[in-house]
């Protein structure tokens, strides 16, 4: 149950030269690395890959996490792990040396976030969401919090978590009730319960660090009055010792797939002893809690493209060798059978798969560098990169999130009957992926961010430097004939995007806010499905500079394959967006006019 | 964990009013029932599903069946269940009066079908093999065969199945090589190794009789060489007693869903005395199984539609009580916050599912007419519709197949991250659906079925006869004002597809079968589309011509739902056939001429 599962050129296509780590390599930030020292680094992540990770992922799917004595217990190799994940350095990989990071750019961080995730999803879970949160202190938190927790957490010692969603409070974050009271010796007391925390209880670390958003007493009701706070599992008493800090599991969610990773129902200060400590500003916590969830949504687009990709080089490698009927122009009985890839409709199952998952990491690696140009820079390159990233974001969330369920279903699909069985991957992934247009945000959710907010951001400037970027990326493309064919058809797309975009502000006008984002999903996907275009676009630009220049990096079969897959792309997913051009500028708004009373 | 999980007001408005079973009631096959008694059928197939099935249903998906000393245990209830199968005449309820059957249409035993498989999927399996195993030698075989093994069968006591599957004949039947050689005795000695046998061994029946597919030795190759053989578990020897026919248990299939029905890998005749008994006439076996194999395919369609019927009750039924969020129009987080079912994107969540799971019924109901009217007709009208089933049981087949992964998928999306867990049960109706693509055929080959044989079968008569159908209802339908917007685009859709299916022949006749046939999968999903249209219209034509004669049966909520999906299905899933025509009269031929080696 080994084989590939990321391909090595494609990342290296995308990180030397679609997206070249040697440009951030010249930023004052960044100008302690080298490409090559990121090339031993993508290296050691395949390594750790291929020997730690991927052998335990049928393991993990098979013995989830369980309950024992109101602790969770997760796969016993996840504590030599973690420790491996903080000795090696990688939960730290982008912190700054001043604790004791690699400061690597976040294209980095999400590459080797890709690799691991393409082994096991689940693993990579534990450290990466560490990284997150204790990033989050680095930020807003005074020196004292970032000494007692940072170390700690970058050695892999301590979990870190976000801890965002109640019961009650789940879409709706303005609805969190989980609640402090300051005391007179600095920390507060907490009261609440938080549910889907993953990572939010395990034996696989000394204590769990919970980046907990609340509200202070007498806060103002709504996201205005949300604070953030450190919440650990274990409190540092004055004698420097662990002791309980009254956060206790309730529960277990056992879940269709992800299991390697424990999810947990956790209740907080029941015994009136639950310290926290307020981080940056009171009531500004959800402000200060985006950092996180923004880095982690990138990382759930990155994640369901890694599933995804698993998925397709696991059904590839079936295809080659699985043996079934004949060419349909020689269908001799008495001559042997063929490999199933030389069907046209696994042919179509395959290439479906391998235009969105490259199209979708592409595009993650897009924002990534967005987020490292905003990260480095300065002035209004680092205003413009923000803007670029915020309008990308709920994109690169939601399209390969949403993707990923038809692809991972489609490598399923290229396995007949044994897709369904366990002696196979193909079924695991397909459940393992599921959770991704869920956490972080719905695709609903992100629809409406995407529509309802970033797209008219600073009266659309966000949006009008995409279309520029796009626009320069195609003046490229234009210098190969090939491609020329493809940017007009993506042009009058955009054409048509701006139409439709138009056409939905003035529903706001006329129609108010219910009607304007009613169909915010389907504006999402569509958005997608021109993004990941554009990245097609840029990607075989890119293929053709390098047959031009005579570049021998690189397989023909692998550059071949980046126009099969452009090819493909325009021929069976663009014409997706006729359907939904469509739709939007409909003039039924039944989702909004329809009483709930009846649906029946 | 129970709850509605399916319409009994939409099963009696689809059996009472849009395929009336009082019509079938006149014909001297049915002639012995009225619709009264089948009311009282139905009602009994709901008391058994809900008292019997559904609660079941969790139970048999978390403790899956097992291998003890080369024997599967299934849930332990099953045994008593078939017995009740048995006993209250549902494994032969289509049977006719000489094998102890009640002789209903076909249409009611899929009505019954329905209900059960929306209860319990993995539970109805084991009667409703049974009853189309049965249905296969009350067709074919002998009367001395006949006596031995149907009374049996219809009692509940020996489990039937389709035994077609092995390892290098999986799509490919013709590469069948399960070996038989005749005896003197009458009988044949059976060879060979079968996989995928859904209830192919288990410990709720005594006997298990397998409708095997082999080749006699000497039989030319390919699929004219193939015969129909019984090869029971367990034979019967000269003094009466059930006596071990060498067939053995080899493995048991662990699969993602569909826990509760075992699938067995059989090895046949390992000790040269497995004996089989051959049904019919030799090499005709494929032709005599196609009566199994098509009923089963109207079945799967009709079993995804089931699975997504629950998922979508489900859904609804939660959206309906969660509370989360507020109106766009009113964001006060002082005010309480709303069922989610008042939010637009879940209104489209849930007319997405209406309009597919009752759409697609209506297709399979309407297929289960054509069945009723051929096998009790005559003549010119018994042909007809004889080819309007051939046409239309591909699409019956794969479309609700294909559309239920989406479904459950909307349906899961609808709990939040509750979906993703196993608190509720969204996340076992995705696993469950998921194999209806995979077995009776898969989506490729149903594709290449109706385009390559069934469309332009005797000169395309069955699609004539098709387009007939649909301008006959959509004349019914123009006599309503609302109706006539969505007939006249129907009929523009119908052009469309007409020019589409010609471009496409002339590929035929220009380019080979290999470029015909390459998007023949798309053929089928844009077909199913304007058939599940067609359903959409007639259902509302019903629903109007009910309001017109001041009909009370049916409540005003449930009448207006029919106009909101079909208006759903128009504004959102027709316009995804733009894409598919644009598609499919492409020139660009990639998945064909695309070499293997060049997808990596």
């Amino acid at each position: 149950m080994t084989g590939k599962f990321y391909s090595k050129e494609n990342l290296h296509f995308l990180l030397h030269h679609v997206f070249p780590l040697k440009d951030l390599c010249e930023r004052k930030m960044f100008s302690h690395h080298t490409v090559e020292n990121f090339d031993m680094m993508l290296e050691a992540a395949d390594a750790l890959s291929v020997n730690h990770l991927r052998p335990i992922l049928v393991e993990m799917d098979r013995n989830p996490p369980y309950l024992e004595n109101g602790k969770i217990k997760v796969h016993p190799k996840m504590r030599s792990l973690m420790k491996t994940f903080g000795e090696d350095g990688w939960i730290s990989m982008s912190a700054p040396a001043e604790f004791g990071g690699q400061q690597v750019p976040f294209t980095m961080l999400q590459a080797v976030e890709f690799i691991m995730a393409a082994a096991n999803y689940s693993s990579m879970a534990f450290p990466f969401l560490t990284n997150g949160a204790a990033h989050l202190i680095e930020s807003f938190a005074t020196d004292e919090l970032k000494q007692t927790f940072i170390p700690k957490m970058y050695a892999g010692e301590w979990q870190g978590t976000m801890a965002l969603t109640e019961p009650q409070a789940g879409s709706s974050l303005s609805d969190i009730v989980t609640s402090t009271v300051p005391t007179s010796e600095g920390h507060y007391l907490i009261k609440g319960q938080k549910i889907f925390i993953s990572c939010g209880d395990h034996d696989a670390c000394d204590n769990i660090v919970h980046l907990m958003l609340a509200r202070i007493e007498g806060a103002p009701a709504g996201t205005k009055g949300i604070s953030l706070f450190i919440v650990p599992q274990k409190r540092v008493n004055k004698n420097g010792e662990l002791v309980a800090n009254d956060v206790s599991t309730a529960g277990l969610f056992h879940k269709m797939g992800y299991h390697g990773a424990p999810i947990a129902h956790l209740m907080i200060g029941e015994k009136n002893d639950c310290h926290g400590y307020l981080v940056g500003e009171a009531h500004k916590g959800l402000s200060y809690m985006f950092q996180m969830m923004n880095e982690a949504r990138i990382g759930v687009g990155l994640q369901a493209t890694s599933i995804a990709t698993a998925a397709y080089y696991n059904s590839l490698e079936y295809a080659n060798v699985r043996l079934q009927g004949r060419k349909l122009t020689d269908k001799d009985p008495a001559k042997p059978q063929i490999p199933i890839i030389e069907h046209a409709d696994v042919k179509r199952l395959l290439l479906f798969q391998k235009s969105i998952v490259e199209g979708s990491l592409a595009l993650a690696m897009q924002a990534s560098r967005y987020y490292d140009l905003w990260y480095s820079g300065e002035g209004e390159e680092k205003e413009n990169n923000f803007l670029l990233l915020e309008l990308l974001t709920p994109v690169v969330k939601s399209y390969p999130a949403e993707m990923s369920i038809l692809t991972t279903s489609a490598a399923l699909q290229c396995f007949g009957g044994y897709g369904f069985t366990k002696e196979y991957l193909a079924e695991l992934f397909f459940r393992e992926t599921r959770i991704h247009t869920l956490h972080e945000g719905t695709t609903a959710i992100h629809g409406m961010d995407l529509l309802g907010r970033k797209v008219m951001q600073q009266n659309g400037k966000a949006t009008m430097l995409l279309v520029q970027e796009v626009m320069r990326d195609m003046e490229t493309a234009k210098q190969f004939d090939v491609l020329k064919p493809y940017c007009d058809i993506l042009g009058k797309k955009l054409m048509k995007l701006q139409e439709v975009t138009m056409h939905l502000m003035g529903n706001a006008q006329s129609k108010g806010a219910e009607v304007f984002l009613s169909d915010a999903s389907l504006y999402l996907e569509l958005f997608g499905i021109l993004c990941v275009s554009w990245q097609w676009i840029k990607q075989v630009t890119v293929a053709e500079q390098l047959k031009q220049s005579n570049n021998k990096e690189y397989s023909a079969e692998f550059l071949q394959s980046k126009h099969l897959a452009l090819q493909y792309y325009f021929e069976y997913e663009l014409p997706k967006t006729e359907g939904l051009f469509t739709r939007l500028k409909s003039s039924n708004h039944l989702t909004v006019e329809a009483k709930a009373g009846e649906i029946v």
